[in-house]
């Protein structure tokens, strides 16, 4: 795993004073998703876990819903000039009847509405492509355990202590129990890792678990969450309004905020004890 | 522009106790960028300067560089069922003679190379398109200059202080004068916006500016400073390798860990002035 992080030479100011020192960066490389040989998209990553973010991303994707789907994961040889192999294509092979994802339709499956392009045809969108709902999602927490998760991220979180530089992504059960932790430069990346993982152990609807993430809630994470049957997310910082609004509408429960001992919980507030008087 | 930012309830957990308020959230929406009628890509992006968006990320793809490249934006009409407008669809129409973008390389030509896929690729590929250069840009400032950009950055995100969930991006002169801000609840667009405005102004190649950014540096940002011909990238947080690789092929100075009094310059620290010394 040495090239999760990077060394270079850095020119640190510190009182005033120039120095020059080793410093330990966050490896950036990008990644090509094939399927069935067909190239699907390019991601920028962290190198690690390649195969879970491939099929990760699938999930997110509504192409794969059950490990049974992949026929198998492979890097391509030969994608170098002298038939080397960079480690940086990924081609996964579904299982015979597993439909392909359209090449066109790339990480754009809420362009496809006939309502054109807006926020309600992408609620749409993910709503009719999840295998399953988290609505029903019998989990239930508490703020005091809520309050513990940052913490434990970033106890867990070893790259970003050399770095500071890695989103994380961390699969908790109701309790608070850390189940997976991947990092990544992309917050995306992290989280299609922890749900490639999830599918690839066969434990996909992920019921009764919570998605904590270091940054911001957007749509896109909300999806994820979603399509991996996963009830809860909480987040650092805020959430954008189309987050919200697909929370909303998938019965997720949304948390933001998540500092300290406050948070701010945007949907689904049922799922948090005790119940809130009013 | 009441787009920008949406209100929601939020059940807020503060000193043991919830109590229920409204909320404002930073609005995300998905855009549709079409190039002479034919769709592009997606973004999601906070509405605002949305035809600045559209061309600064034409900019950063290699497609444009002077404003009479453009002969004309607009929403497109007839994205709704109902024949209205989402105002989440902008067509960018060329002049003649400028070579449209291939759609199959929606946001991937790095992927180009015959090397397959591998840091060096993505290097080169941004070398070879980019219409100017920036290593001998004659940009001179001083750590003192670059201690005071995130206050100002900050200073001047309103839309952040109502929602703590934007990403800003502001282009600054050597000697720290704000030069344009922009912000989004994506730091790509926040950067393309900035860049998409000084296209339509007639200021590229951004020569002699810095681009201070509120987040981390990745490879994609620098690559968007240098199409942008900017020779100065200065983030809050941590660089990714590929992002440090790309500055030092390209010539761009990068510092991150921009905090306070303390910063790392990781490239073309012949920027900084006092010249170090060793």
């Amino acid at each position: 795993m040495g090239r999760v992080t990077a060394r270079r030479r850095v020119l640190r100011f510190r009182d005033g004073a120039f120095s020059e020192r080793p410093d330990t960066l966050a490896a950036e490389e990008p990644m090509e998703i094939r399927v069935g040989g067909r190239p699907l998209t390019v991601t920028m990553r962290t190198p690690g876990d390649d195969f879970d973010l491939a099929v990760g991303f699938l999930v997110s994707e509504g192409v794969l819903h059950r490990a049974d789907q992949v026929a198998g994961i492979r890097y391509c040889a030969g994608a170098t000039a002298d038939g080397g192999n960079t480690y940086n294509v990924v081609d996964v092979a579904l299982a015979p009847g597993v439909a392909a994802p359209d090449a066109s339709l790339e990480r754009n499956f809420y362009t496809t509405s006939s309502c054109g392009l807006c926020g309600k045809a992408s609620l749409d969108a993910v709503r009719t492509t999840a295998a399953w709902t988290v609505a029903e999602d019998p989990l239930r927490t508490t703020p005091e355990v809520l309050s513990a998760l940052p913490d434990r991220l970033r106890a867990a979180q070893r790259v970003f202590e050399a770095t500071g530089g890695l989103h994380a992504a961390g699969l908790f059960s109701a309790d608070g129990e850390l189940l997976v932790l991947r990092e990544d430069v992309g917050r995306h990346n992290a989280v299609d890792k922890v749900v490639g993982h999830a599918l690839r152990e066969g434990l996909l609807p992920l019921r009764e678990t919570i998605l904590m993430v270091s940054g911001r809630a957007s749509f896109e994470l909300v999806q994820k969450a979603v399509m991996a049957g996963i009830p809860m997310l909480a987040a650092v910082s805020a959430p954008s309004s189309l987050a919200a609004d697909l929370a909303a509408e998938s019965g997720l429960t949304l948390v933001g905020f998540l500092r300290g001992t406050s948070m701010n919980v945007y949907t689904g507030t049922e799922r948090l004890q005790p119940v809130p008087v009013g």
